[in-house]
């Protein structure tokens, strides 16, 4: 067995937690620590012995880092910081912004070409697995409807939306996707939704001392963007329901390419994931992605890339050979 | 837009008229013409304008064709025929004989590595996308079961062994997933499964004038191998009802990875098709991947390929810039 790839963490939220627990399912893969902004002291890891470094420690340009996993927020964190470690280091990021990521790329692109190294971004499910899915779906049926849904899961933003609305303690969201359009797109029906047929929205809410329920379920309902433009439910619950039925990050979605390969003949291509931890996926997506970039870092393939522009047997472990034997 | 990617078709049954079918739906592909084992004068295209060519035209090195499409047999044909237009042209093939991959890979690997032509070989739903999807599933979650289920579909091995049955005059065969096993398995049970838990088999008889009815269902269930092994109906049916209801080439099945992230957490991935013509899916998939052999080979990606070695980015004709833009 060759030398494991060995992978430093950069950020420690849920995200980076899942990462390090990742790792540790793959024995090629090394993590070298996590990098954070915070006092190292002040971080407790999922496994005990794994090192912690304040994030200042990586522009010495070690050398005993093959790839770094970035796990910031993709407002904050990745627009500057991955331009920044891309110029330093091969990176794979979650970066999710679907609208800005012509831009993230470029500026990817620019430092990890100037640096040659290699820059996978947009790596995760959405962006990421489905983005695969509904470029496959249309290069292999080129006349058809390609459909995203996405749920039964948590929604973050929409989660903070709802805890901001006055008499709301606390809450969650859950974004739905409607049984009756996603029957409707695997019959064939090739239906015009918009992104109100496709979803619904529930929330479990606890409400402040005194709030009055109506009040605040008029004012949930109605809130332009988040919640106005779909069927939305309210559900009250006391803090103690919302502790113990609310707080995984459950999530999942579907890809439905529905298309006709001649005019007698309907195709159905379906991707779907239930996640009891959305987190824990997307990193590992990210771990996986982290493979190749390493690999496609030594092969010379510099610059930024995608989901798009990665072989498929870059992600696995094992040889090419192996693969066609026992996959193919 | 740059010059089409011209098509050369070898062999035309059922794979081949799908082929021409689906490069009628790409504006980016042309097809140059099928070429045939039989006197062309007595082929009939989907298309009156498709020329037809004795297949001993391929041997002139014909300069206007950038891959040809093999459709001929697993068996017979592509043993053969692969390695021999390999070193000629880059080709795509939809060699499924899983267990002879490996021997199949390595002579057209000798042949397109000598002449630097690109072979993709066994382009299809299985061996192809659900190749692809259990590469995935296990690259991304290590710690877990792949599932493949075949169906519901006509079988056609299984409908030739049927009609060799003394007594049935005429007969088709489907392939049905087990609802109970898939039941489980999206639960996260990760069941033991044999082939026999995950599949049932369905016949629809035409008995000859005279059979006994009950002796030829005892002849085809207890057949060793076919149907011994699996919980088989037979139904029998009239001539007319077999024409009329059972004359289409519906196929499909289930890729699904279920696994655990951390011991808290189980995740599931799963890959599904419902095809209403399995013949002509795999001409789309095929067609697909023939953009993707082209393109490879002017980059001087040379030898024989498999969906594992391409990225997916290079079966699209659009531009990497878009595809980033619309669908990541």
């Amino acid at each position: 067995m060759s030398s494991p790839i060995r992978i430093g963490i950069v950020g420690y939220g849920n995200l980076g937690r899942g990462v390090e627990t990742a790792i540790g399912l793959h024995p090629d893969l090394q993590l070298v620590g996590v990098f954070t902004r915070r006092d190292p002291q002040s971080v407790t890891t999922v496994e005990s012995t794994t090192p912690v470094y304040a994030i200042e420690e990586l522009d010495r340009d070690r050398d005993d880092i093959d790839v770094l996993i970035l796990c910031g927020g993709s407002r904050d964190d990745l627009p500057q910081q991955s331009p920044h470690f891309a110029a330093r280091y091969s990176i794979v990021d979650s970066y999710d912004n679907h609208a800005r990521i012509p831009e993230h790329f470029s500026a990817v692109d620019a430092a990890a070409s100037a640096a040659r190294t290699t820059a996978i971004i947009s790596i995760g499910w959405d962006p990421g697995l489905f983005s695969l899915n509904r470029l496959m779906g249309e290069a292999i049926l080129p006349q058809g409807h390609t459909y995203s849904f996405w749920g039964r899961g948590l929604s973050q933003g929409h989660s903070d939306a709802l805890r901001r609305v006055p008499g709301v303690a606390d809450g969650v969201q859950y974004t739905i996707p409607s049984e009756d359009a996603i029957a409707q797109v695997r019959a064939g029906a090739a239906p015009e939704l918009s992104t109100r047929d496709r979803h619904t929205r529930e929330c479990y809410v606890v409400l402040d001392d005194g709030a009055d329920a109506d009040e605040v379920r008029a004012a949930i309902v109605g809130m332009p963007d988040y919640f106005e433009p779909y069927d939305t439910t309210v559900h009250f619950v006391t803090a103690e329901e919302l502790a113990r039925d609310h707080q995984g990050m459950p999530h999942g979605g579907f890809v439905i390419r529905s298309a006709k390969s001649s005019p007698a003949h309907t195709q159905t291509i379906e991707y779907s994931l239930t996640l009891d931890s959305n987190p824990e996926f997307t990193a590992s997506v990210l771990v996986a992605y982290a493979r190749a970039a390493a690999r496609m870092s030594s092969a010379g393939e510099h610059g930024a890339k995608t989901v798009f522009d990665v072989a498929p047997g870059l992600l696995s472990p094992r040889s090419a050979a192996d693969l066609r034997k026992d996959l193919l």
